[in-house]
């Protein structure tokens, strides 16, 4: 199967799925996700994925009848089902079904999956960025689908042949569209807190650990859009971007003055990733 | 039929109907939507609550490929197929459909419409508020599927027998999770501005320009907490509840010091609802 969409224990070709009206999910967004990629049907840090969904689910106060060992095996069970060696699994749970009305409407949640051809991208290239007002809500670090000024975000980089938008709250730098932002200069790698106005990536706490392997100090801190501009090197991270380093933003130039730095940080979350799965290795 | 749900020109019962798992509402609550109450097949105030709805579309850059008097033909249609004589007329538009990845999918929007039964508000009567402090996007202008806020503010309420939570952004008050709420001091109708932190209500404006046709000054102006505790009278509006007075707030008395200005607003507005629709007249 090229994709796959699965909805509380039925499955499909992806595009050919259909879930009900009165899903929590199609009148308020009210759900959670989290994705993971996955290479050679090994789902790659799926634990720490899984992890952070049922805690973003708990936030939410989303009840999920299932444990994270059932999920970690249907997962583990869709992805044989896909005919390509790199996907992305993506799974989502949205707070049951029932006419529209506000409060919880009680009963189960669901449980979507969605799998479909993925790549881990190439850290040997660099990419562009734009700058956009964060005007988001101050729950960024529960992975909601209320996603509209992520979209919007997302769309305005794409029409500026940009790979992400930075989202920043006056002065002071987020995180991007659909990944975390972080810079490196005199030799420090730092990245915004885990606070309420970033998702806590997990690419982004492996590359904190990366970096304090490598003996690079990490510093959990803001840090301004000029601190951005000025920095040694700037990088982003997502499931499926484990590290990249950028070149331009808003169109001035930027980074460059760390590349020993910003390589020896990529080749070590790469070789994880290899070793966690065997990328590369055939 | 007791509830219908449509979608791109399908309809059926409400509880049968599925739509694609690729919708964008279903990823990101990538949409807008507005609702109406309709009274024997009298749709009240449509045009107002259309004309929002496209302007909710535009501001989200949601292409609509249907005009204004398509989508109420559309809607005055399918409330002929609902067994109610008072309905809710809910509809939505998706930005499309496609698999999961941020930037717009380009293509068409997809169309639902929700109806069920529903009851325009008693306003003799009167409820208890909570107040929640106001997390929200900077958005609430448009009428989006980004609703998780509104969902927890909304249990919250429920679960305290309160019929809505007032969402304030530190001391100043917004609205409330699915309603406006307007104050009443010293003769004077007070409410938020129309600004990005609060929808710009049907009910709200029509509570207005009923304040004006009575000779009653109208203020749209911030105002604090402090001022909705010691308010003369306090009132919510939403679509079904066109200016309902409340006694109670955090479990603290308030209003009731101006009730024969709370009752004048009231008449008025039910009684352009029962002009308009034939309300209470058989």
């Amino acid at each position: 199967m090229d994709a796959l969409g699965y909805y509380n224990g039925k499955w499909g070709p992806l595009d050919e799925m259909t879930v009900p009206m009165n899903d929590r999910g199609c009148y308020f967004g009210d759900g959670v996700y989290d994705a993971a990629i996955c290479y050679k049907k090994t789902i790659y840090l799926a634990d720490r994925h899984i992890n952070r969904f049922f805690n973003s689910a708990k936030l939410l106060e989303i009840v999920l009848d299932f444990t994270k060992e059932e999920l970690k095996s249907i997962l583990e069970d869709l992805v044989t089902k896909v005919d390509h060696d790199q996907v992305l699994v993506y799974w989502q749970a949205t707070r049951g079904t029932g006419r529209r009305g506000h409060p919880f409407p009680g009963g189960k949640s669901n449980l979507w999956v969605m799998i479909k051809k993925a790549s881990v991208a190439d850290l040997s290239r660099k990419v562009k960025l734009i700058t956009v007002e964060d005007t988001r809500f101050l729950h960024c670090n529960i992975k909601t689908l209320n996603l509209i000024p992520s979209v919007i975000a997302a769309q305005r980089a794409q029409e500026a042949g940009a790979h992400e938008a930075v989202f920043h709250r006056g002065p002071i730098v987020t995180e991007c569209a659909h990944s975390n932002v972080h810079i490196i200069k005199d030799g420090r790698f730092i990245t915004h807190p885990a606070d309420r106005y970033i998702l806590p990536g997990i690419a982004r706490s492996h590359l904190a650990q990366a970096c304090g392997e490598l003996g690079i100090p990490v510093e959990e801190r803001d840090f301004t859009l000029e601190e951005l501009f000025n920095a040694d090197e700037v990088l982003v991270s997502s499931t499926s971007t484990l590290g990249l380093g950028v070149d331009c933003i808003d169109g001035r130039p930027v980074g460059g003055r760390a590349p020993e730095l910003l390589k020896k940080i990529q080749d070590r979350v790469m070789g994880d990733f290899a070793e966690a799965t065997g990328y590369g290795k055939s």
